[in-house]
């Protein structure tokens, strides 16, 4: 096994680090946050940083440079407290990564990379009409990282959507049958595939599959 | 589509709701999280929240609840500033999620579920043997999420560990060759495959992908 320690971490070549240290962590959720600006601009760029935080309320999390870019999408939260949470598929990955690209202030990244916006249920701010499963948000608070300069932005679940097809009688979003993708790293994307669904975990007593007929909960 | 509000979220039941608010934020990374105690008693545990802070300086945060299960981990790391994150892979899921059944407080998960631990350059805590990627980290800094009563903890890089053959020469580790898996909702493992890595992304300029070799940066 390679083994590097923080003194050769922080010695290296910026891009190799980001590109290492990026990838460390596992597998990242990819998510488009779409928002609209005062003005009326439109705002939308992957994050790899979106997490679940509580389903009671249900809460969501996801970390931002208040001071780099992408540098619309923490204005707008804090002006206009609304966004939205979009699941990258497997068809849009392109399309998705663009919105990456530095566009000029007034520039929206909808009309430059081919998503379209949509607005639905009244909701301030915009989704990504070509997203399969996307989460209306309203801004509750904001932590800042001081160790860093980022912030976590804490955003209240006020609408989801989904098609019909992808929930089981649980409540579970099986997200193959959505086509969502996962991040690795900064820049690769990767479409994964169920291996297995299991029930709460007991002592003493081996974890059993939701898909082993044998194997039913008493 | 299906439209669900805050109102209904709010009204579902409980672990109907607990498996949709943790499917909609999209595939999570599948870490397991070692800990030791000050008189040697050791826990492991999954966590799907652990992300990436920064690469200068190398850090990354997850989400934990001081007051509930998994309880040893919070309480190992605030008391002696170490823990160690190890990716979970394809082979290991079953063992990894029978960490998650309530054990008594003295039984070591490592033992109960055929985990092994294992320490390297003399780190205090315990990493996970087989795992193929694994992080030593320094406890930084912990953010309260009044929110919800869960904690934003910070870590400090101080050691990583991957089989050489899965990174790339600028520096990317390639998750699908070390078998890594992601996590769907609370009790889901899905195995991700590569679909493309793009470069840089730039304005007016199509997506370019790391694999097309008519494609290469200038």
């Amino acid at each position: 096994m390679i083994h590097i320690d923080d003194i050769e971490i922080e010695k290296m070549e910026k891009i190799f680090r980001l590109n290492l240290i990026n990838s460390i962590t596992g597998y990242k959720s990819a998510n488009l946050i779409a928002t609209k600006s005062k003005n009326k601009g439109l705002n939308v760029a992957v994050f790899s940083s979106v997490t679940h935080l509580g389903s009671n309320p249900a809460l969501l999390g996801f970390i931002t440079r208040p001071d780099t870019i992408p540098r619309n999408t923490y204005k707008n939260i804090r002006d206009n407290k609304y966004f939205t949470v979009n699941q990258i598929h497997q068809d849009m990955i392109a399309e998705a990564h663009q919105t990456a690209a530095k566009y000029e202030e007034e520039v929206s990244e909808f009309h430059k990379t081919g998503l379209e916006e949509e607005y639905l249920d009244d909701f301030f701010a915009p989704y990504v009409k070509q997203c399969t499963v996307k989460i209306g948000c309203e801004f509750v608070n904001e932590y800042k990282i001081e160790e860093n300069g980022t912030a976590l932005i804490i955003g209240a679940i006020k609408h989801v959507y989904f098609d019909e097809g992808i929930q089981t009688p649980d409540g579970w979003l099986r997200l193959e049958d959505a086509g969502t993708v996962a991040i690795n790293g900064l820049d690769g994307y990767a479409l994964p595939t169920l291996l297995d669904r299991f029930h709460y975990a007991k002592p003493g007593q081996e974890i059993k599959s939701f898909f082993d007929k044998n194997n039913t909960e008493d």
